[in-house]
């Protein structure tokens, strides 16, 4: 359907073919040139610019004082003449021609803005999200909005194909005290009692699986009321789904369709089978449960080889552990040092780091050559798959801590030589995660996706005697060293979810209380099921080449949770306080 | 893709073609015949039932037994074999094969229902809001939640299509002072602060115009803190839609589309130019804003003929006005006293009602006889467009009253005649609804759609001189008497937009407070821009034929705004609110 009342045609689509047409034009004044006799506006709307042209000649003495008062931002419609542009664009696909404009009416004026809006814009991050809405007219901005919008087309295309039936839950639900805090919402009805907004609908889309629904899915807000680290939003977007009568191969395979299918349609991507491997299998190659593996650089361990050789710190290390740095012997003194220098900040919190030169001529120079000679040196460089040229760094102590300050230098390492390539994409799974994990501050073990994961068949067991060492039916989709998304197979017996939530440490009457409802419905013919949830932001961030989920958020919050255009949160009248039977308590 | 784990088939799939394939099923048992030497089961999932076969001759010892310990909404898995079926059931596109059971595996078993799982359940509301998950098993709830997804898809697709962009707009945002109340959300980590949540995405929406965005929509969740009158719901779904560049007339024409799309695809109807009424007209002739048109029923003012005939009741009143019943001159006398009655009820509020039937052999016979010959009351047949046979009900007073209560009487009387026919559909434009509506009780005028309505070109200055008289370019789609949503184009302008906003009654200080974000942006080049919103909950209902539109929300709220089912709100524990500088004031 054309709208013909304010324009015939956008700005993005006049051609040569449309010479002599007349059209009606709308849009925003990108930039004004003008030369006395005469002027050229580009005008801007959501589908491309087209070069506007007013001349002494042609055009009446009254449009020229109107052309010649424009500035930029403003909202013009233009009457005119498509002509052939005498000096062509060939950077536009209207570059060819321009309106010669008959008629013109200022819609609505603009003060100067506070930035420029151009692809390379000169505003900081501050002014142009205090102006978000000028900020979504520049390109990149609208462009992201946009392609957000494809991809959650391409997600509801796909999963509606393959029976999922997209279910809304509730957004005023029940909080709980697993996982992160809860934004909690006031009852003005029933007095003293608080809604929660959902971390996730999780036990919603469980009760739809006891309901039958069998193929769920939904793209929902998800809140959480964290500290914020850079990059995390307090409301965020999921793709959440849930099957029934499924095991965890059906999952994986549905969702890795899924994925597929947004590569191929949205990058032109094929990807045949996505590679699987288990969560301590990435821990130990890649001290990483979402490794990216768009490049090598594994681990190679070696404390088999370095240990018992008068090298105390080796010695009496837990793990020694090393990767090989391309073209990294070429390294100079300086260079390693400042390497050196990363590892031990504060962030990272290495104590120091090893490192062995592998010399194009095959010879070893390292930092601990008092300790190990060059037949030492030779077989670190084949556990970690050095070849000549290439720098071994070696870091050990604490297992855990080491895999993780390893995995933080390989990470920047691959960065800096430009092996995270944007538009190269290497999915993962991430298969047989623990069940739980050690709270290392309260001795605690916490569930290490949610309460609600079923451990693997056999090893139930297992919770009373070595709670660490049980595996679940979890996984993870790992896209380019980023966690995608996870899910697991969830637990559909009562008993088992009784026995789990006192695991957790909860008391049966808190078990009740918080999750009686699911409990319950566990009693009336649950079938078996499972599911996942997909971080939206991040997926069309990934998907986009691009790294910040808030450049493909329309209206983003600050890392203090603020909305610093609209200024919210804000406070709230007296009248409104009491109405929730609430005071302030500061 | 097929799932071969837990199921070859689903229950809804085996015709005769299957016969002598070996299958799988997982399912519900729906319902044990158990005859001694053969026991038949229906397995039921979401896609259909199916009947399995166990006999003695056939079938193990073992499975026998376990068939014979199956209980209601057991969950089982079975192995068998496609036969035919000795006396078949037409009724069900399965029924002409059964399942021969070689194997069998319990999944879970269920405690019995506390209502059957069947289309006619023996569950009053209360217990099926508790046990929803179970509800939501029964054909009636399901095939609305599967609807509703078609109709959402449907709209989805329709609307990016014509070049709309979803835009996911915040659900943290700011407390307004008008409109209904708000919910809010308490912050931690900016203190004494809240959150709101939105009532609708207005004022994002327009900045997304602002912002270049053109043509947007989204379908969301809304949220109003109302006290819960029938079918209504705290939350709600809306399809909320935007446009820029646009008059009045492009907006009827792309959303009169997407209804039109809706329903041809959903309900194969098709329905070609919308008629449209102005507000004026629809009040005049049916005393209402959302007239239902699949009737006639017209009301018809008698003022000209039935005053000054000494007949006081009618000479005081502002307004006389009658309807025509059909056949309603067959009414005895008890039930045109009845009649009387219900116009008496207090929700209706009539002080009384004349009436005058028109007879079959042309006379008439009225309460008023005394007052009014044949030869008027044949004038009142002729405005009502009375025929012989009808029944000419006649209400008087207050012009706005009357027109209220009569329109009333014409619905209850059209439900009893069988006249709002639920597959038949009349979709309808309102339009030129007033700018603003007087608060009887405080004599303020407010917003009557909301403070961003513009007034229709050249009305503006009426602000100040007859506030009651300016009409807006404001529009409600009506569809079988029912507003399916309604919008409006909006200011653009920031000098108007503060002058509605002092109309409104705010102060400067506190126009700027609330909304200085909003007319800020216009100052940077706002656009021409308009749009709307449909409530989703009320079209899916409408289109799917029936009234309440709890019935197609998977987890609803009942009417304290209680989630029965997961028992929520409920109260939080102190560290929470005291991590929200809150204290109760109860």
């Amino acid at each position: 359907m054309i709208l013909k009342m304010y324009r015939s045609h956008n700005c993005g689509e006049l051609r040569e073919t449309h010479q002599q047409s007349q059209v009606t034009l709308s849009g925003w004044v990108q930039t004004v040139r003008d030369k006395g006799f005469v002027v050229w506006a580009d005008l801007r709307d959501r589908y491309g610019i087209t070069q506007l042209i007013f001349d002494e000649e042609r055009s009446s003495k009254e449009i020229m004082e109107i052309a010649k008062s424009l500035g930029r931002e403003f909202v013009i419609q233009v009457k005119g003449t498509v002509i052939e542009r005498a000096s062509k664009n060939p950077n536009i696909p209207t570059g060819n021609v321009e309106v010669l404009v008959s008629e013109i009416k200022i819609l609505n004026k603009s003060l100067v803005p506070p930035f420029t809006i151009e692809d390379q814009t000169d505003g900081g991050e501050d002014i142009r999200m205090k102006f978000r809405y000028l900020d979504i007219r520049r390109n990149p901005v609208k462009n992201n909005l946009i392609f957000r919008h494809k991809v959650a087309i391409e997600v509801r295309k796909y999963l509606s194909d393959q029976g999922f039936i997209e279910v809304e839950t509730p957004y005023l639900i029940k909080s709980t005290p697993e996982g992160a805090r809860d934004f909690v919402v006031p009852s003005r009805m029933n007095e003293g009692q608080f809604y929660a907004l959902p971390q996730s609908p999780q036990t919603f889309k469980q009760l739809l699986m006891v309901g039958g629904m069998d193929k769920y899915f939904q793209i929902v807000k998800c809140f959480r009321d964290e500290d914020l680290r850079a990059d995390r939003q307090p409301e965020f977007t999921q793709i959440d789904c849930e099957m029934a009568f499924v095991e965890q191969e059906d999952i994986l395979n549905i969702f890795e369709g899924l994925t597929r299918h947004l590569l191929k349609e949205i990058k032109g991507v094929s990807i045949d089978k996505f590679p699987r491997m288990t969560y301590d299998e990435a821990m130990k190659k890649y001290g990483n449960d979402k490794p990216d593996i768009r490049f090598g650089m594994e681990f190679g361990e070696l404390n088999a080889i370095a240990q018992h050789k008068d090298f105390g710190i080796f010695n009496e290390a837990e793990l020694v552990v090393g990767i090989a740095i391309p073209g990294g012997a070429a390294y100079t003194r300086k260079e390693i040092d400042a390497l050196v220098d990363w590892v031990r900040r504060p962030q990272i919190g290495a104590k120091g780091m090893v490192y062995a030169k592998y010399n194009e001529d095959g010879s070893f120079k390292s930092s601990v050559d008092k300790f190990y000679d060059q037949e030492d040196l030779a077989k670190w460089a084949e556990v970690t798959g050095a070849k000549a040229g290439d720098l071994i760094c070696v870091l050990s102590g604490d297992a855990n801590k080491t895999r993780t300050q390893l995995s933080a230098l390989r990470m920047e390492i691959a960065q800096r030589l430009g092996l995270r390539k944007k538009n190269e994409f290497a999915p993962l799974w991430v298969i047989d995660f623990p069940l739980l994990e050690l709270d290392e501050e309260t001795g605690h073990y916490h569930a290490m996706h949610h309460p609600f994961t079923s451990p693997k068949p056999g090893q139930l067991e297992l919770l009373d005697t070595d709670p660490g060492a049980v595996k679940a039916n979890a996984y993870d989709l790992v896209l380019n060293g980023n966690e995608i998304g996870g899910g697991s197979i969830r637990i559909h017996d009562k008993q088992i979810q009784s026995t789990m939530f006192r695991h957790l440490g909860f008391s049966p009457e808190e078990a009740k209380a918080q999750f009686g409802f699911l409990m319950d419905a566990f009693q009336y013919g649950a079938p078996p099921h499972g599911g996942l949830a997909f971080g939206l932001d991040r997926l069309v961030a990934i998907l986009g080449g691009q790294e910040t989920i808030r450049d493909f958020i329309a209206f983003p919050k600050n890392n203090s949770g603020r909305d610093v255009m609209i200024d919210a949160p804000a406070p709230i009248d007296d009248l409104q306080l009491k109405e929730l039977h609430l005071k302030l308590d500061l």
